[in-house]
């Protein structure tokens, strides 16, 4: 166990929190908000001070690490990211609670977009910049970032990526480490570009367009109005829509457009399941809520919006799909669970996940019928190893034991129900955002006990990290033995 | 594929519901209940028809059989049973509407115990004996017991034993199929009819000692009051706690007992597993409860009973619990979800399985920390298979699956919501019987469409049936291919 690599690159996490704490300060002296600077300010510092104490401190003499020192530093990183990316939140005392001021930073870098913000419309624009900030920032992560930005002599950044990318199966775009997480950056940017650009046509103010653009981006949900994006105008959602969808698909596809190979990307099963299981869920929602609406377009639009938005989990909403019939309930219900493409900045269980598990189940029903045949599986053109589906269905089996934990945990809450329980634990599990009653998309997380609010932000962490690291980080042998 | 023994196996199954239907015939002789000795003595003659119709038509050329003929019988078989076994119900006008008889009679073979009656008191005895004696066959299995009486002149029955009995590793308690099914009904009759007598002690008239006991030996939970166990007396209702603990044990412990291997039945993981589950769970819930019943005695004994009761899949109650704290109905919808012990009459996921998934989900954590490294697991004193444990995680993504598209579906009912539909859903796919909302223990599945119900009847039989031998017979491949 080499630990020192790990407090050495948890250090470097932090001076580069440090720098990106830069941006958010600069939109606090935009808009003359000098509380925020002042919080900023006092931010940075304080990021820097931690950052190179521990890399001073922990200079590594061996660059050498394995897969156990990748998970625990990206466990360590993330939390350490979140401890002091909520310090401008408590030093502006715009969010005064620690309990808080962790939840909602944990939300905005796991891209949850759960809020314990009462009135959102109060924040000033340097705290809801640097809140939306956080979505982009966790959407392809942050240890994608300095990989991508820092000089790395070390062959061992795979373990990182693994450990840090969601999805059964991690690929690399190209054989380099450090070009792949470039390219995925790029990609990320300019479709982040994009999307304002098509905002800013919109109409909507730049500021506006900036922000929703970061949450759109890091499929976060984080927004600046109490009614998320109902109160701006058709165009505008449906730029929004497009995007979320967009965000929701493996990156690595657009690397592909751009190498046009197109024949690789339509042939990609995960892209069809997703673009199917969209249109099937915006088909029965349209079917549900069209009493309510009472003209095609708005139906459409509002179906469309909250499908796109609860399967890339990104939790913009531009309706109170808590007061929707049944039906649509029930849809967005299992919708939750689902999640996006593999390599996207979607979270949830990954789609791809859902067809492995499909073709495990087929695999074990021809087994049952043939019982000596060996069969071979095969996804994405490429045959499926048993080990792939096995650790997919175990995966599946810890994911919805995480999922109950946290209810069983929420239940003690005295003041809410087992529905609102229930979508808190799996909203924030799947890094969705907004559930059902308490915790609808009009509301929020607020009212839960600080220790709830606690256990939320560490079932959001598990849910982005995917479980693993956590838990490796907390098992003693990961610590004692050679 | 041998088609003439599907039919002649299926044949016989009738052939034994004509006999088994003398005894609520004779019920009804005894209560002078004119109507209902007319509808048993026309169903007896119809299912004899049948039966011998179908033995005579098919008789088979060869009695070898295999796996995917063995899936089949199964599933005919059941659909049969319960189709001929809602005649009563049906031909006595009891419950006149074909969906909601077939419903009843699914619920009471499978064990699930849920309810379309809604006024079950002023039903007429042999038709409520009939309905009970439903869950006492279904729990153990009825081609089990056909394997108890019937010469038996092939050494296939494992086939069909695998496929009816519930769990995930199905163990034979002798070498002989035979030997092991008549030991198993001996056990299940000494056991039943040990809680009549209990229930005589207390109190109870016969009638409905003899009724509950058949509900509560095949984890089935048809009830005669409207408020179910509610009204009897507190000795009573902690005899039916502890018989419905005793049926959701695993039955090779049993006679195992009276071979007198203590020390093998009190190192049994599952076993402890069970009592730590529901010693837990009721703590939890009596300390929910407590503040309506203001009493430790009644909380206690409303608490172990309602837990023995979800844990067992049994479904009776002594207090409605769609009224109870939210903390205590977190844990019951949990607990739903888990079942008894494999090779009990419990129905639900099964706590081995439960436990082999825990097995798997550490097996794949030592994994990634020494990924070259073949770890041994080891379940019940044995070694665990790779392949145990993959079929275990796989049937539990098919199990969610399950459970979710018979949510979706039963989304589509216009006056229910999610809670009821959800909590309709888990309950019917493990057999447990009630749920939340408007499904809740003093409420029915009545309300509901008769293409819900019929939903829900299969989604009953998938469960009970652990859902392959259905898939399988309607997976066009098992008829096709050699």
């Amino acid at each position: 166990m080499n630990r020192r690599i790990i407090v050495y690159m948890v250090g470097n996490i932090v001076k580069l929190e440090a720098v990106l704490l830069v941006l958010p300060l600069l939109v606090s002296l935009c808009y003359h908000e000098l509380n925020s600077v002042n919080a900023f300010a006092l931010s940075i510092i304080i990021a820097t001070a931690v950052g190179f104490l521990m890399t001073t401190v922990a200079k590594p003499t061996s660059k050498v690490f394995y897969a156990r020192e990748g998970f625990i530093i990206v466990t360590f990183a993330w939390i350490f990211l979140s401890l002091l990316g909520s310090l401008p939140f408590l030093l502006s005392t715009e969010i005064p609670d620690f309990f808080d001021a962790f939840f909602e930073t944990v939300s905005g870098f796991t891209t949850t977009g759960a809020s314990i913000l009462g009135d959102v419309e109060s924040m000033s624009r340097g705290i809801l910049f640097w809140r939306s900030f956080t979505h982009w920032l966790g959407g392809m992560g942050v240890l994608v970032l300095i990989m991508a930005i820092l000089p790395s002599d070390s062959g061992r950044a795979i373990h990182i990526m693994r450990a840090e990318m969601a999805g059964p199966v991690i690929g690399k775009i190209v054989p380099k480490i450090k070009e792949t997480a470039k390219i995925l950056y790029f990609i990320y940017f300019v479709l982040t570009i994009l999307e304002i650009a098509f905002l800013l046509f919109g109409g909507m103010p730049l500021f506006d367009s900036a922000v929703h653009a970061l949450g759109t981006a890091g499929t976060g949900g984080f927004g600046i109005k109490a009614d998320s994006i109902a109160g701006y105008s058709p165009y505008l959602q449906w730029v929004i829509t497009a995007f979320m969808v967009l965000f929701g698909v493996n990156f690595n596809l657009f690397y592909l457009l751009l190498l046009r190979k197109f024949k690789t990307v339509f042939t990609n099963r995960e892209l069809w399941f997703y673009f199917g299981i969209m249109l099937g869920a915006a088909a029965i929602i349209t079917y549900s809520i069209y009493p309510i609406y009472q003209n095609p377009s708005d139906s459409i639009r509002h179906s469309c919006f909250q499908v796109a938005s609860i399967v890339s989990t990104t939790g913009y909403s531009t309706a109170d799909f808590n007061c929707w019939p049944d039906l649509a309930k029930g849809v967005i219900f299992i919708l939750m669970f689902l999640g996006g493409c593999a390599g996207s900045t979607a979270g949830g269980l990954k789609l791809s996940r859902v067809i492995i598990m499909l073709k495990a189940i087929r695999k074990d029903i021809r087994q049952l019928l043939h019982p000596r045949s060996v069969a071979v599986v095969r996804y994405e053109g490429k045959k499926l190893d048993n080990a792939v589906m096995n650790s997919v269905t175990t995966y599946f089996a810890l994911y919805i034991l995480l999922i109950a934990a946290t209810f069983l945990i929420l239940s003690f809450e005295p003041a809410f129900d087992v529905q609102s329980n229930l979508t808190a634990s799996v909203t924030c599990c799947n890094n969705v955002g907004p559930g059902f009653g308490k915790v609808g998309p009009m509301e929020g997380f607020g009212a839960y006990s600080g220790f709830s609010k606690l256990i939320l932000t560490f079932a959001m962490l598990f849910g982005r990290l995917e479980i693993y690291p956590i838990l490796l980080a907390v098992y003693p042998r990961t610590w004692t033995k050679k």
